[in-house]
């Protein structure tokens, strides 16, 4: 079935047309992260196997790309950034300000069955903010969260955002008397308690003596009551007038073993009901990452790009603005059109001033047919094309939307008139 | 040796300050591609092993990061881009007219010993032109070649390009009877033919019955006239003025087997002498990759992100270039300084507003002593700081620069007023 041309099952291209998708989401993502102060880090794509077996939780294990290297060492494609963030930033710590709030757009790896919205290579948008321990770092990660789905064209009615506590769990056991080493298996049910039926839920629930009414009853009626740290995030979000967004919902628990307070997860409101990004507080995964030479609070928010892609093209809103982006994205700002190739050389010069004078400048590599070379031209979606024809030294500028032409002649400065053209909105289209 | 908090040997963390320095290079090198009217494209990072092994000369197997997956395929990290970039192009280039301009900046991985300039995980900028036979693309990539030096800040004494055409090797091969099928070995004597000790090369030269002297002379007396294409790529090098940063040197072949005509290195003029990037013309790989279904002329270009870091730090202009940039990389515009912390809610209200205008703002998470705030903002290099203190809902906006210092009355809009400041330039610091 695959043919010679096709990556590994999982695995994407990104021919121009499919980068620029990516680079749409890569722009929006850091924007919104520049906008709140974050900083830009990356870590290493391959990593010790040991960090993210052992010491991130290993719930992840079953789908690593993990192999040993030329050197002996077991090694693994990140499946994820968090226990790679833990590391660097506790070797950082000393060196910036408290707290850190870092982002990172990169590629993550996880050997799964390949199927819509999951892939084995996707990339992966993080904004952490470690050394802080008040919901007010949980409250800025969440205003953050919102703020990407706005910047992305989705309004009120496509998401929400749903808020939830592990501490509040953390006393449910206490008080129904489940070990702490059993609470993440606890956890574990909660978090699918959504999607499994009752029966499988309450065969679950035997070992722990607890019956599946009592969950459902705390999860439905517990609120932000049950948590402090939840009543000082929605303070805060209500500040910046986000709490619209924003509903408690303790049956978000997040599948990873290293939360410990304040989680969430982004819903997308149409019928699929999809999660799209998520995070939360990981207060003791620096110091276990370090075997205890290093300690941050931490918390974290995630976001991949197969889902949140897949919803931008459901989502007119999203749809018709990434549409509006797309026809901004010119290859160059001036083609020049060779309309004589005796005069090739003098283009050339031209072509290389234009582009050391900053703007972006194309022409044809090898003789072709005028009218060709304006439909190549177009092609750049660049505004103007720049004629050096016969009539060289003079020079036409045709404006490739409005159609009209004028010409530049010689002795004039070429640059100085195409950067004021450039500079100027387009005149009507000529009939 | 190795402490929790480190990277495999030969990977790279990179911390926010070091993440500047790779965002530096990226955004130069992408500034150039784009000048030039090249799109960005990207492939996956891990590939089909038999691509870079057996289709693309497999010349780096050596040091190939090489594994089973779960689903038993023989996969590799790959080693650089060519090979998916000639099996991704063959499969789209039926959607986008010719020539196909492409760049791309990712992750490579080699298996190497690690030493300064050459690490496991690397960063490389590749441009190619595909689809286009004529010199004319070669000279395009060695202009790009040379204006991404510019650009970086190296003058006409810091760098060369030293440019060759293995043509002229396979003239020389059918003139002094090398078999079609030993060439490749030729020319790896060849390549090291400046740093191999003479009596090793005479020792490897037996089996051709070639001497050294032969060699040396054909390398020092062929020049330009020994080449069609040379002389054409000099001539469109001319036309754009950029001949004086290359000179023709046949020494130069390539190490890797695919190339096939035109080849060039770009030569730091330092004592190192290193070779900071290279290219050529690979006409045969797409044919070889898609085991004939496909055909393109091709050409490219590559940098690697560690030896160009070195040559930066070595040559002042460079230098002295990076670290203004540095200078305007804020993490934010505008420091919210909270003096009364009564006022959070406000300052967060108009903190969230300030960011919804599309500005940067960044304020303490937690309570702070005034003068550790305008720390805080000090060190983000924001130009602002806002200050909600006692008397809200007036506002005081301090110039961190030139340290001038004004009111903005309550019902004032200011948002306005911050934007018009940060367009006007700073006043003489006070003092």
């Amino acid at each position: 079935m695959a043919s010679n041309n096709q990556p590994l099952p999982g695995f994407r291209d990104f021919p121009p047309r499919e980068r620029l998708q990516s680079r749409y989401l890569f722009e929006i993502w850091k924007r919104v992260a520049k906008r709140y102060g974050f900083s830009e880090y990356e870590g290493p794509i391959l990593e010790s196997a040991d960090l993210y077996l052992r010491k991130s939780g290993g719930e992840l294990g079953e789908q690593l790309f993990r192999f040993e290297d030329k050197g002996g060492r077991d090694v693994v494609l990140r499946p994820e950034l968090t226990a790679s963030l833990a590391r660097i930033s506790a070797g950082q710590q000393r060196d910036y300000p408290k707290p850190l709030k870092w982002f990172e757009i990169g590629r993550c790896f996880r050997y799964e069955k390949p199927q819509r919205g999951r892939l084995r290579e996707f990339y992966q948008f993080n904004a952490d903010i470690l050394g802080e321990a008040s919901p007010a770092a949980d409250a800025e990660l969440i205003a953050l969260s919102i703020d990407v789905m706005r910047e992305l064209g989705f309004g009120e009615d496509d998401f929400s955002i749903r808020l939830s506590d592990r501490q509040a769990w953390i006393n449910f056991a206490q008080d129904h008397e489940i070990a702490p080493s059993n609470l993440d298996s606890f956890l574990q049910i909660v978090d699918k308690i959504e999607r499994d039926p009752a029966e499988k839920i309450k065969e679950k629930l035997k070992p722990f003596s607890i019956d599946l009414e009592t969950v459902r009853n705390f999860i439905s009626t517990a609120g932000d009551s049950c948590s402090e740290n939840l009543s000082e995030v929605l303070k805060d979000l209500g500040a910046r007038n986000l709490n619209r967004f924003v509903e408690v919902d303790l049956s978000i628990v997040r599948g990873l073993a290293y939360y410990t307070g304040v989680v969430f997860e982004v819903f997308d409101s149409g019928k699929n009901l999809r999660s799209v990004a998520g995070g939360g507080r990981y207060d003791t995964l620096v110091s276990i990452v370090t075997d205890g030479s290093s300690d941050l609070a931490a918390t974290g928010y995630a976001m991949g790009d197969c889902v949140i892609s897949e919803l931008i093209k459901e989502v007119p809103t999203a749809l018709l603005q990434y549409q509006a982006w797309l026809q901004t994205q010119a290859t160059c700002e001036v083609y020049i059109v060779i309309a004589d190739e005796s005069k090739r050389s003098n283009a050339l010069s031209l072509g290389h001033t234009i582009r050391d004078s900053g703007l972006a400048a194309d022409w044809p590599l090898s003789p072709m047919k005028v009218n060709k070379q304006f439909k190549a031209a177009d092609h750049t979606l660049a505004r103007f094309a720049l004629v050096v024809g016969s009539e060289f030294p003079d020079l036409k500028l045709k404006n490739l939307n409005s159609r009209t032409e004028e010409t530049i002649p010689a002795g004039s400065n070429t640059i100085d008139v195409i950067k004021a053209r450039l500079e100027a909105p387009d005149g009507p289209l000529l009939a």
